[in-house]
């Protein structure tokens, strides 16, 4: 299926991921992947429907504390949260939280194919998603689920990823998840390599894809799921020494997409801010900002109330805690109920990029989230959904809405909905944006918590854990040439 | 003062810091050095006695909790704390534990003095030094301090780690203090340089010094402070392509300096386990291991009383609480009263290091410790006191403790004692030691919490927040060349 002198001279980049990242086929073509996906949508036929949060079967509204809690005591649970800070525009707020202490695993097995590194994707159904069938992970577990403490069947392909003898490991670390709706909660985000002569079967909810065929899936509206975005954007591409021009002319890669490899192999001292730099800023930050969170009863938070069958605010904003009922039409797999989250719509979680010293460089925001694990993460420019502020100042919208807001057609280089976890959050669509701005366009000093970063920068900083937030780790899952 | 031609040849290596670390000469030689500290200790003479930690004058036993807090609420506080873990062989245990939130500052001022780069130290008296005197960093500050929250002087040369444009950063990083001891405690680890032209006054507390000098006064007992060990711990050496055996004859460094040099320029591809290998071993382990901490009013933590003016254990072991009195002598100084932690004599804190793959490689430790930021962080091969242990099975005593009490004197490379923090600790020393194994003896499989790494990655890692623990970086500190 391939073209062999194109993967030749991929493969004289010497990084596999860049040339799995520049392979848009594979063993597999797109329409072979259609067809598949198509077939694994039947084969998972489900019916979602909402139900009052107090009837969940197998949960319980708690006697006293009013927390939603699993009637085994296992899962999750939701519970309240009081916050104070000195961050942002609010000092005190309370809200609800999903309190899940459990490290999970999200893990792709990759193989070389034909001279190409491929991805082993899973069709997974999951309730919150609009479309419910989604491109997941190979693997995606609760410790709970891989331990199988719960009794219950071991997920597939497990075992690669718990005997190291089995694979390599490519990368393997501790990621965040919603810092503004789970309890540092935090996922081992892991990619591992087996042997290229190993004969691995594959499933039927099962596909291999080229990382270039995964990025034209992440063009599309709610494909690639949540979990799938924060493993990828795990990769980084070591410094290539190369004529870009000349690559991306030979490989047909628009202007945007050659800023983009550009910027993910870029020298340090290309930078605005060199990296020593960049950690210094974050460090400071960490010393200015406080926050004190306190576990409360869910019932004795602030401003929220049970009613109706949800969880919601007395002011209709921000979110809702819902049941879903799940029925299964195959019978094969199991029917259940559970608790989601239901987000205000209209989520716009958008980079702001300008090129700088000849480097496409990104607007980074450092960020105070009530469940963050260390005080701040790093977050997109923008993060923010516009029903959250109606009747509030126009002073109050946060720095830069209006470059994204008010983009014109021409500078938007991203623009997809792209869905959160379909296992916790019900319809949660935010709208992904990357807007470039003209190269003359002066924005002067960035606020004290907004930072330059190249790429590059980016990607050696989410090799450790509690860097960038999920947000802007889904983000730059979608950056790709 | 120096020798041109090696400060010359010095700089053909292209590292500043490797400069400055092989340079143990510099514009004061080592005997100006000794005149100065000399006269240090006259102008700094304290009087420190224990008194019953009950009566302390500006701190109090609060009723009810019988913690120990400062009477105006600031400072710190000593509380109680109750741990529960899957590891190790004790379950759970109470302790004492000291909180103070606050994130403070020890920073090194830098400067290219006749072609070498300087460090500013202090020599500053704390009232549970051993000794009184030791070099400290040029600014060591909590945040009360330097944010004059409490009124007072601001701390010398502050302004210069505040505003970032008269200074260049180089090392900037949240790291962590005895995870035994303090709950959660960070403090900011910063080296700065100032531009080569610029004018700065030395104070009378002050002197320039090179890293290379700075490592001589590491090879003496007590002299280099814990604050400065912690922060010199975060320099690296870039990785430098030469002729290593050429450049240690030229310099007359000895075979060991020599292995070290290379360790901390070593390739990854050296290395016994590649670096994602090591994120990865670390990642793993911070899924296994659970650690709960619960903080307890000091008056009802098992095993712990107040007895006698101090708060110990029952059994005498571990450390206990005591009150010290300091007095000056001259006029110019305050006197104070304050409580202190005087920990069991003896402990051991050492590295085990091999040739490996033509490298020198260290074990490094994996530890839960109590008052860990985040489960778990990277220790010595050996951290423990004996005495600690006395009419335990022999089983319990930690791995490779053999290897360092029964190492012959020709393996033994480092061998000093020193001190901990004397602003919290009364006499705290320890024996920092590194034992190196012959070539040919093997040790196998290490235990799951153990690994073995170069300096270089050692030193990759301590760039980021809360991966290698105060003991491992206050040794690491004392490995030069």
């Amino acid at each position: 299926m391939m073209d062999n002198s194109r993967i030749d001279f991929l493969n004289s980049l010497r990084d596999e991921f860049l040339t799995s990242a520049l392979s848009n086929d594979g063993i597999n073509t797109m329409e072979d992947y259609a067809r598949w996906f198509a077939g694994r949508n039947q084969a998972n036929e489900y019916e979602v429907r909402k139900i009052p949060v107090d009837r969940i079967d197998g949960w319980r509204i708690e006697d006293g504390t009013g927390n939603i809690t699993h009637k085994s005591g296992k899962f999750f649970s939701i519970q309240g949260l009081r916050i104070t800070t000195n961050f942002g525009n609010t000092p005190q707020w309370d809200q609800p939280i999903i309190n899940q202490p459990e490290i999970g695993i999200l893990g792709f097995i990759t193989q070389k194919k034909d001279g190409v590194l491929h991805f082993l994707v899973q069709g997974k159904m999951e309730p919150g998603n609009v479309n419910l069938l989604q491109i997941s992970p190979t693997l995606q577990a609760t410790k709970s689920n891989y331990t199988t403490v719960h009794g219950g069947k071991k997920p597939a392909y497990l075992e690669y990823f718990l005997d190291n003898r089995r694979a390599d490991i490519v990368t393997d670390q501790l990621q965040s998840e919603q810092g503004s709706r789970f309890l540092r909660k935090r996922n081992r985000n892991i990619i591992i390599r087996i042997r290229d002569d190993e004969n691995i079967e594959v499933l039927p909810d099962f596909f291999w894809l080229t990382l270039g065929q995964i990025a034209a899936l992440l063009r599309q509206d709610n494909i690639v799921n949540m979990d799938s975005r924060t493993v990828l954007s795990n990769i980084g591409f070591r410094p290539v020494e190369t004529d870009w021009s000349r690559v991306c002319a030979e490989l047909g890669i628009a202007p945007f997409g050659q800023r983009l490899l550009e910027s993910y192999c870029a020298p340090d001292a290309q930078a605005e801010t060199r990296f020593e730099g960049i950690l210094s800023w974050f460090t400071n930050l960490k010393t200015l900002y406080e926050v004190h969170t306190q576990l409360m009863p869910l019932n004795q938070i602030r401003g929220w109330r049970l009613a109706d069958g949800e969880v919601r605010h007395e002011n209709g904003k921000y979110f809702s805690v819902i049941g879903v009922s799940v029925r299964a039409s195959s019978r094969e797999v199991s029917s259940w109920e559970q608790p989601l989250i239901e987000s205000a719509r209209g989520g716009v979680i958008a980079f702001v990029c300008q090129m700088k010293n000849g480097v496409l460089h990104f607007i980074v925001q450092a960020r105070v989230e009530p469940g963050n694990f260390d005080i701040i993460e790093l977050a997109p420019t923008l993060q923010f959904t516009p029903t959250n502020y109606e009747g509030a100042d126009k002073r109050a919208l946060p720095p830069f809405h209006d470059l994204v807001v008010n983009a014109r057609p021409e500078q938007i280089r991203v623009d997809q909905l792209q869905s959160e976890e379909g296992g916790r959050f019900y319809h949660d669509q935010n709208r992904y944006q990357v807007v470039e701005l003209p190269e003359d366009l002066e924005l002067g000093e960035l606020p004290e918590n907004y930072a330059w970063m190249t790429l590059n920068q980016i990607k050696r900083l989410i090799r450790f854990n509690n860097y960038f937030n999920i947000e802007a780790r889904g983000l730059l899952s979608c950056l790709n040439p």
